[in-house]
């Protein structure tokens, strides 16, 4: 195997907004990401110094974090393979974006949940940065949640298998 | 949402072996981790200092990360709901270790995808150490993968939706 990652595949391939000095907002989508903390709340994501968010989310040190449905996945692709340095992503996938609370950064409205960050950290590793932020909220569709755990008989979030190949979940459920 | 990590799930759980002093292997299930950089190839895993694998990758410097089809479930959740100081869970489980070359901490032979990792650094993140591991090896079943990607139609992995429940990816694979 040529890349070690992508054994670790399929994981989740997110939407991470970030907004530039006017205001402007981009998206990129990213599939190499973690929860690190419960108290405080801090999910990790990592990215690459090339990529145009990098140094967007450097700058204005906030992002959000959402979650896509599969049915989105042409979108899901186009903004993990297209850069904001020439393209509007917001503009050509027509997502909707929506203002929140405590950032400027907006959420996208198509996904069904969504973390609010404040950047926390930042630590080089390797050719990555992981940004560390710190959660300051989080919103959801109430109806892809019970209990607080995905309903994944209805819910079919985004999953990247590599060289842009996605899937998604199946509807089994084990309790224990 | 009680726990902002919820809307994040399902993350794959995959297995950890770690060794103690006197090379006995551990094992522990974990649903944060995540690849880092590919030059060099880092890999993070997220453990709360109170287990008992957390004090044993500090002292070996080494683990290994088990990727595991959903067939074995039951013994997935079985380690992530014991502890290694009270219990032998590989006794238990009944896994089968394999020796690898470069580290002394075995795999899990069930598993269809390993990486061999010693570790590079240690970032304590809030409640949790970020152990970032550097990949010396990948080892994997050569029928899981085909072009360096799973075969989703038939290698089903484990993933975690919270609370101790699991589900797996369906057969939809979707290519641009």
């Amino acid at each position: 195997m040529n890349n070690f990652y992508k054994c670790s595949y399929p994981t989740q391939a997110v939407l991470v907004t970030c907004n530039d000095k006017n205001g402007k907002a981009n998206v990129i989508t990213l599939a190499w990401h973690s929860t690190i903390s419960k108290k405080p709340p801090l999910y990790g994501i990592c990215i690459a110094p090339s990529r145009y968010s990098h140094d967007l989310i450097a700058t204005s040190k906030e992002y959000t974090i959402n979650f896509v449905p599969f049915t989105l996945v042409e979108k899901v692709n186009f903004c993990g393979t297209h850069t904001g340095k020439k393209t509007d992503k917001i503009k050509e996938t027509k997502f909707t974006l929506e203002k929140v609370d405590n950032i400027k950064t907006p959420i996208i409205k198509e996904c069904y949940a969504h973390l609010i960050c404040k950047l926390f950290k930042t630590v080089k590793l390797g050719d990555h940065s992981l940004f560390v932020g710190e959660v300051l909220n989080v919103l959801f569709d109430e109806q892809a949640f019970s209990n607080d755990l995905l309903n994944n008989d209805k819910i079919k979030p985004c999953y990247y298998l590599g060289d842009n190949n996605y899937t998604t979940l199946d509807s089994t459920r084990k309790r224990f």
